[in-house]
């Protein structure tokens, strides 16, 4: 659903050189996401990656050209990860509007949880260097949750397109808020949240 | 109610020497201020802003140490006007809470029109330089309006200051996206952001 290009340059069965390339590629990787999670955003420089990795600086511009392209990989690797854990969730969730809303803030909060370097990433990049990627990926969310929600008529069939993409947009800065205020998000500002995304797209909801 | 320090630094009777200071950083801020209006927030540099102003870069400097300092001075200015206007709306809003939403909405809406240097500013810098004072004001609106929603038994009065706090957060989020799809504010977005914020509040409705 969420389609993005390939991890790493490497063919499927890697010669030597490509092998090492890979290694030092997820050792990069690696690095960032320990900074990330450990130090914060501002921390998570190229330089910072190449010290705790081992790799002497100029190698590690051989693999990418600056910082951003490190956050695009991660970032991409963690937005595939998000959205097969999205689509097992709709595979199961309760038949009630605010089951689903339950079963979708859930996972993120899980997901943020288990992935601090994620959130360090999402939050700090997304109106910066990953500002397109996080677009991207919340319009595709949107979507499918438009059409899983109109085909359960849980919400109106005329209900905008929009106001499910408005619905991510706000509970992505109620969660922007929550993890700010302490990492691991605070539990005050995440009740809220679940509660402006329920009611807001119950106000869509078909009659009983 | 939203306190600042002072425009600038000239005493009530400015000597000469002064006040070719305080014009020189009106010609300043004004530059600024048609840059971003212009060009947007890339484009407003110091350095454009003393070619503007026809103001040597180093005359520039010797006012403001670099371009978030000029953009704070600026976003003071407008938030203290914005203050005033909510304040003067409140006086006369309808004894509703969709009305008062309106109210408020409709003032925000206006303001941003009137003045798209302030929605530049306003959105690209509130994450990175303008990010303490944006959470000041809105923290310090939010508390008002809660103020005056529970005096006026809008809303219940067990109502977390947190709940206001957090509508001026994902309202604020859908404007950003609604002056990011056109310069003036894309219609249908702000008519969602009027609902999210309206239908939010009102689950904190006292009884009718």
């Amino acid at each position: 659903m969420f389609e993005n290009r390939p991890t790493s340059r490497a063919s499927t069965r890697p010669a030597p050189v490509q092998r090492r390339g890979v290694e030092r590629v997820q050792a990069i990787l690696d690095a960032a996401e320990a900074l990330l999670a450990e130090q914060g955003y501002a921390a998570a420089t190229l330089k910072a990656m190449g010290e705790r990795a081992g790799i002497p600086l100029a190698s590690v511009y051989h693999y990418f050209g600056d910082r951003s392209q490190v956050e695009a990989e991660l970032a991409q690797q963690h937005l595939r990860e998000l959205d097969a854990r999205i689509g097992a969730v709709l595979e199961s969730a309760p038949g009630t509007l605010a089951g689903v809303c339950d079963a979708v803030i859930d996972l993120y909060l899980a997901y943020f949880r288990e992935h601090p370097s994620f959130a360090a990433l999402w939050y700090a990049g997304r109106n910066s260097t990953l500002g397109e990627l996080a677009s991207t990926f919340d319009v595709t969310q949107a979507a499918r949750l438009w059409r899983y929600l109109v085909d359960r008529e849980l919400i109106r069939s005329d209900t905008p397109m929009l106001a499910v993409e408005l619905a991510f947009e706000a509970g992505d800065r109620l969660f922007d808020v929550a993890f700010r205020k302490t990492p691991t998000g605070d539990d005050d500002t995440i009740a809220q949240a679940r509660r402006l995304v329920s009611v807001y797209l119950a106000s869509f909801a078909t009659e009983a």
